[in-house]
């Protein structure tokens, strides 16, 4: 007979397996094979998508809104489109939960006929696909958070993110994978497996918003939801040449999401937007949220309309190379140089930033990740006998040996604050606006080698807002050597270090990170939209 | 040899008497009797003010500030007078714990030559004197929060509200009173004793902010600065006819503020405005200080501007004439029948509200005071060995008898969040802008009484803004009698209930408390005056 936990796998596994619009899949024989590691092109060569539909797929939300409201595609083209796309991507990296085919037609359906009757788009997002991580609540629908335990817990309504979303017209099709515990910064389950990086099927395409990141790189959805308390929405963007948003917490509404430990505030987490496309549909996406004022109903949010803010080059932009405790990887180091040469042959002031207590802000992060020794993660595991993934158990690890007592708790909210305070009087003082800094030591990690998470959980401690983008490069190994030189520090150092071979990371592409001061999200938005413009500029230059 | 609390308690008592303006003290053969329970009009012939002193204390901040920018009066008379009422009034209450006479008067010189020099005032609060409640820290000065332990302990800086309250044009003259522990609704502490209610000095001014009441009931200060986690700021400013603001939660700075527990974050304690005189006070007091942006220092605060809010009768408020736990007293129920007729009569929408599961909202609340089980405040009492005062020992045994495990913490922050969530979404669906509703069970209580804390914890375990404000009438026995006919409904409800007859609380004013939406603290204000308003123009009239 099966264990508990089997029994619950094949189910999450059914579920997905009969929401897969067959019609839309790939014989297997002419699928690539294995030993193709880059499909993000194969789209074009499926046969599933006529050119249309590749033309479709390629649009940004803001470009898809646009054609809609002027009547030359309709919300349903969109949506079968991107479904066809997403269950081709699906088939090549194993990055859904489950589809929502049929309730996604229909709903294009409906935004078709009320744009027929009025004229009218329903809202800014108006039939633009989104992507949903998997324990965003949908209504009726299975909310497994990753945890074989949770494979029969149903949501009761929908969370509010999507509520908000859905008022604006957008449509959601696809639900996408995430790690055990949601705590890996890659992608694999118990339940559904293992996701992977479309431009380097070796590597992962980060996590724990992994299904996202893989639905980003294969344009499976213009944008795409996803939830960071360490880089769970930087990482996938940054490994899978996508876009991803960590705003300022208690901004984006997070009733009705999934976690073993509602009710624990000491690190937020928060959710956030990923577009495959552009800075400017991050900031569509937000601006379609905060318009709505989902504060007026969870009112642990704080009343912060979601301000117009203007790309101004008239800003100070400091680039940490290093955060004073890993060395980043080669091709990283090269793309902030790329972006330091770019930003000032466009007259932005560049300076460099000196980090700061970095691994201070590791020391009180991780110690308040599982507060209870993860006790309550464990408890979940170990309700259904499902085996502990090594990376869940490197995450668990970072946990102090026992749970925190209430005065260990208090005092690191307290040496929190006190870092948040610091951090951002440096910033003012060194008149800093913006900080350009790794999305993480390296690009893409090899399947099961996400470690180091403190070029992204950083900022979850400081809560600051932080955008990733495309660097506009990829791995090359005539340009990104091996620096043989170099003396790694410590021995977490050496580790990370020694991971650096370019021909383990060939084609991955490389995202970098621009962090704003807190409750500065517009600008840091605006901020990371010219610079990305920028780079993509010196792209097409080349 | 004296034991180490009282070696200290002798510091703080010496602290204070040197502190203490001698030339402005009241010969004590000239002081009224201890029998003499009302002491308010004292000053008028206590042959320390002058008229225009006299006259100068009885102005509002607001009207000060502009009698010194139209040149009528300089900054120096009017700390000197606030001055000489504080010695007065502390002579008769014992409210104070540190008089900070010298700087006050220099720092007014200051003013007056800055006004003398450009005909302008340094700011909206220039010259105002603010009392200030002792656990809020003033560079070089002891800090004890209510604690032996913690005499010889020095503020490193002033509290950053302090700081902007300074830069706006306030003068700080006096520090006022606190209870062992900050938790009581009263006043008393083993180094400094205890202080009285101005009109009934057989009745506690409150607390904790108890010295803040007293300054307020007795004028020795137009604006005082308190704090609320439980009633703190509003119990004080009811119980002595004054006026108090809890704003929401992350508003005002804290930081500087002492207590035994940084970085408990559950339940957040405010800080916030008393006033002797006006709602249009507080009012000044919060712009002052959020025109000063904060947030920009202490990371933890929102970023929302304070915006000027009309009064508007065009506003539903709902009476709330019982919180379906604890039957208030016949005064405080006249009170508000008083003012729903007065409502009504200028054409204001007047309903009754139904309390909604206040006793939930207690469990939740009480048990999140003392997560640790009260740990750090047993220990800071224990490391002097100064007695346990009752009221200490009252509020400690609201705490489940062990520390709060990890997960319990998270479960109740979880409840409190599903509680403020479906309070609101209930004021919404109801149709209420505001809740107009008692502030205490019944009027200042007899020193040591102060048991019961729901009419106003429950907002701070909503985060909602409340206003407290003179009903305009104090307690008349023969409107005021017992009603014989009740019957309590708990055991609780009877110890209250039994605690009333007319006679115990001889001219003791009734507060009433307005309470507003989460974050809708300018509105609340702004209705609060309007209502006010209206309550004092009845008066005039009758």
């Amino acid at each position: 007979m099966a264990s508990a936990w089997e029994t619950h796998a094949r189910k999450a596994r059914d579920i997905l397996q009969q929401s897969i619009p067959k019609q839309w899949m790939v014989p297997a024989n002419q699928l690539p094979p294995a030993t193709q590691l880059n499909v993000v092109d194969f789209p074009r060569t499926s046969g599933i998508l006529t050119d249309k539909e590749l033309a479709i797929t390629e649009m940004s939300a803001t470009t898809l809104v646009e054609r809609m409201g002027e009547g030359q595609i309709s919300a349903e083209e969109v949506v079968v489109a991107f479904l066809k796309r997403s269950v081709v991507g699906h088939q090549l990296l194993n990055f859904a939960t489950e589809f929502m085919a049929e309730k996604a037609i229909s709903r294009a359906k409906v935004l078709d006929r009320y744009y027929k009757e009025t004229g009218k788009l329903v809202g800014p997002l108006h039939g633009v696909p989104v992507s949903v991580k998997e324990h965003i609540g949908i209504k009726d629908l299975t909310l497994n958070g990753g945890y074989a335990a949770w494979v029969d817990d149903i949501a009761m309504e929908d969370a509010l993110l999507l509520q908000c979303l859905e008022k604006a017209g957008a449509v959601f099709h696809v639900r996408t994978n995430q790690p055990q515990s949601l705590m890996h910064l890659c992608c694999s389950n118990n339940l559904t497996g293992t996701t992977l990086n479309p431009y380097n099927r070796l590597l992962t395409p980060g996590g724990s918003s992994g299904g996202e990141g893989a639905s980003m790189g294969f344009r499976c959805a213009p944008l795409g939801i996803g939830t960071d308390i360490g880089g769970s929405i930087r990482c996938p963007a940054a490994f899978c040449n996508g876009y991803g948003f960590r705003p300022t917490a208690r901004r984006n509404p997070t009733s009705g999401l999934k976690s073993p430990e509602p009710g624990q505030e000491s690190i937020l987490g928060v959710v956030g937007p990923l577009s495959s496309q552009s800075i400017e549909d991050l900031n569509l996406f937000q601006r379609a949220v905060l318009n709505q004022e989902p504060w007026d109903i969870e009112t642990s949010l704080v009343p912060v309309p979601w301000k117009d803010a203007r790309p101004t080059k008239n800003m100070t932009v400091a680039i940490m190379w290093d955060d004073g405790c890993i060395r980043p990887h080669p091709p990283v180091l090269r793309a902030l140089k790329h972006a330091q040469k770019k930003l000032q042959g466009i007259g932005i002031k560049v300076v460099d930033w000196e980090p700061y207590k970095h691994g201070h802000g590791w020391d009180i992060i991780s110690s308040l990740y599982f507060p209870d020794a993860a006790a309550s993660q464990r408890a979940l595991i170990a309700q259904t006998g499902e085996p502990i993934l090594p990376l869940t158990e490197w995450a668990f690890q970072y946990s102090r040996p026992a749970p925190l007592a209430v005065g260990e708790g208090w005092e690191l909210n307290h040496q929190r604050d006190i870092y948040r305070d610091e951090y951002h009087a440096l910033m003012k003082s060194r008149g800093v606006d913006f900080i350009l800094c790794p999305a993480y030591v390296g690009v893409a990690p090899v399947l099961g080698e996400s470690h180091y998470w403190n070029y992204t959980a950083i900022w979850n401690i400081l809560d600051q807002p932080a955008v990733v983008f495309p660097s506009g490069l990829n791995v090359d190994p005539q340009l990104d050597a091996v620096d043989k030189s170099y003396q790694p520090r410590t021995v977490v150092d050496e580790r990370e270090w020694k991971k650096y071979a370019p021909e383990r990371y060939t084609g991955a592409p490389i995202g970098l990170q621009l962090v704003g001061r807190h409750f500065k999200d517009e600008d840091t938005l605006a901020a990371a939209s010219l610079i990305s413009t920028a780079l993509e500029e010196q792209m097409a230059k080349l």
